[in-house]
Formats: C-alpha cells, sequence, structure tokens
C-alpha cells in the first residue's frame, strides 16, 4: 500500500474531494495547513505573503493505484501558475479497520 | 522505529490518548481533521454527511511495540459501528530529540 | 528523497521557518498540533497540563540534505528543556509538481 499526499489549493478542496470519490477513492482524510514552496510566498501588489494556506490530502491506496489517485487529483488541482502544490507518495507497511481489526484496506 | 497513525471518532480522542499512557506510550501527536472512508460519509434522517470530523493520533515506537500500541487504540476506539476509522502503519528511518541532539526515541 | 518532520514548541514556529528560509530549504508545510512527550506533559504550580500546543513542520528534501535540515531545525528551535519536541526521518517513493506533473522535488 502507499500513503498519496497531496498539498493543494485551498480553493481546490472540494473539487479534489470529488475528484477521488468519482474516480473510486472515496476514502481520505484532509486538513488545513500553511505552506510554501521554492518560491517562497507570492507577492500581491505591495504585500508579500511568506506562507499561504494550503490543505493536505492523505490517500492510502493499493500500489496499482497510485497513477490513477495522482491523475485525479492533478487533473482539478492545477491551475497553471506557481503554488498549484505538490505530490509526496510514501510506503505503507499495513493497515487495519478500528471496528473489525481486519489488515488491509 | 514505525509510525502508527491513527484516525479515530474524536469522541474517542480522550479515552484513546488515556489508553496510550496507560499502555506505556504516553508520547503522541494529534490533530483534528475531516474524513471519510469506502462509505463515503453518513445518512442521518434527511441529511447525508460527506465529511466527518475525526481526530488523527501518530504515535512512534520501536518495531516490537507496534501490536501493542494498535491493540491499546483499537481497545477503545472502536464502537462497532462503520466510521471507527483506521490505522496505518509505515516506517521511521531516524529520529532525534531536539533538546539533546540524541538519536533514537 | 526524505520526508523530516519536526514536532516544535509553537514560539519557535517563527524562528525555525526563517532558519529552514535561510538554509536554502524554504519549502515547507506545518500545522498545529497537541502532544506529548515521554514526561506526558508540564507542571505549572498547581496545574499540570497533560498536552502542548505543538507546531509541526513537514520537508521534504534530497536524502544528503537531511543533516542540514536537521541542523537547522535544531539549532533554533532548542531550548535545552524539556519539551523541545523530536524529529523523525522518513523515506519518500515520489514526488510530483501538480503545476508541471514533473516528478522530483
Amino acid at each position: 500500500m502507499k500513503m498519496v499526499r497531496a498539498i493543494i489549493r485551498p480553493e481546490k478542496e472540494v473539487p479534489v474531494a470529488a475528484a477521488l470519490a468519482n474516480g473510486g477513492f472515496p476514502a481520505m482524510t484532509k486538513w488545513d495547513v500553511l505552506g510554501r514552496g521554492k518560491q517562497q510566498g507570492v507577492q500581491v501588489g505591495d504585500h508579500f505573503y511568506d506562507e499561504l494556506a494550503k490543505c493536505i490530502f492523505m490517500v492510502v491506496v493499493e500500489d496499482d493505484h497510485v497513477t490513477d489517485v495522482v491523475d485525479c487529483i492533478q487533473a482539478v488541482a492545477t491551475t497553471g501558475f506557481p503554488g498549484d502544490g505538490r505530490v509526496f507518495v510514501t510506503n505503507v507497511e499495513s493497515a487495519y479497520t478500528l471496528r473489525t481489526g481486519e489488515a488491509g484496506l
């Protein structure tokens, strides 16, 4: 299993949640974060914003679904401007359903 | 070392924290999240709630304590109804105590 | 690539963000958490605080930058008292820039 984390624009939170559900990956966890990328923030007129509000999605899927999940997210999270965010993929060794104690997704 | 993440019902936050401390695993980090599982939410009368408030616990322990930590959490986090949440176990390569710079837990 | 997570005192949030940027690691994600270490909290006069506010930083870098990132954080996050927090290093298998779809950092 793999954990896919996507750090996205907050205005893309609803589209990304919908895209994941439509793509067959409804199970997800998300929360609000602050972040910045290599650009270190954005200049808006006279003001420079060093840290920007983002939303992070955490989705755990079987290995062969990682590309589909990333594609689902990228299809709706991208505006083409800096600050669209990043995706990180990491390994998950085991998972359990708390209700049943069963291993696996 | 392993990282155990448990995504639980918010009303189980205090029992899980107590169970971990009683089980010998006081060190933990937690925060509030929103999430949904395979069921995609819950129907309450006329209303469907797509995303539900959850609490995520992050506990890092030596490899041979993973089962104990998962058991501690499951013993108190489970209601038997859908939405009890999930546990994910991942690998941790190294850890440092900031105060001393020492490696390890 | 590696993910470096640092759980620090909230009053060290601004110094740590600055130290990372000055050290050449501006890209980061952070959020507020609650946590406790092995000490299980702090005694302040008559009151015992079981869980303390912390800030978590998540920084993903190439393998050979992990030590520099940890050093950057430790140089400013440490007060010498219990509760300075911990650092966890984990593996990242792949990363994508959402704007371009490009793999890598």
